[in-house]
């Protein structure tokens, strides 16, 4: 199953309330997560506010990122959080993820 | 499992060294990291080098870390690595892995 790293940059005054929110995810988000294939999904924040994320896919980033951005939970949530990125004003922070490398794999 | 994420920055110039001995780690390496408890360990990296690591392990960073530390062959990897790392010179790259926080999950 592919697997998929990107970054992201939490705007520092805001790491603390990133945090929080991401202790209650909506559960039709977490819902909407799966059904679109995001599996195996973490997010870790350094604590500078870097946040890297890891998901596995059936799919790949595009089409996985593509399903979501189809639900209407995506748009309400991405609209909360574009505020908490270092990304240009208006940006969702789900079309800002950039997609890394993979370098090495070892099952 | 725990999840483990953390960072480490490769130096611009080494790059591209860095992905090529990634394809080719000592199959002693491998192994020693499965005994260890590195499991479904993937490394991504940035254009500009930032590495990120994730992997699952039954045990803890720390325990997964001293695991390793306590083989030949990983003092051998990390003493050929140790230069491709922004880190003080003579340290051990995988002592100066940089743990990131999980601020979500999702299965």
């Amino acid at each position: 199953m592919p697997r998929v790293g990107f970054v992201l940059k939490v705007k520092a005054s805001l790491i603390e309330e990133y945090r929080r929110r991401h202790r209650e995810v909506w559960p039709e988000m977490l819902a909407a997560l799966g059904e679109a294939g995001w599996h195996n999904y973490s997010l870790f924040m350094s604590d500078d506010g870097l946040l890297f994320g890891y998901f596995e896919t059936p799919v790949s980033f595009d089409a996985a990122r593509a399903a979501m951005d189809a639900t209407d939970v995506n748009a309400r949530w991405q609209a909360e959080m574009s505020s908490f990125f270092e990304i240009p004003p208006g940006a969702h922070p789900d079309q800002m993820m950039v997609p890394l490398e993979e370098v090495f794999h070892l099952d």
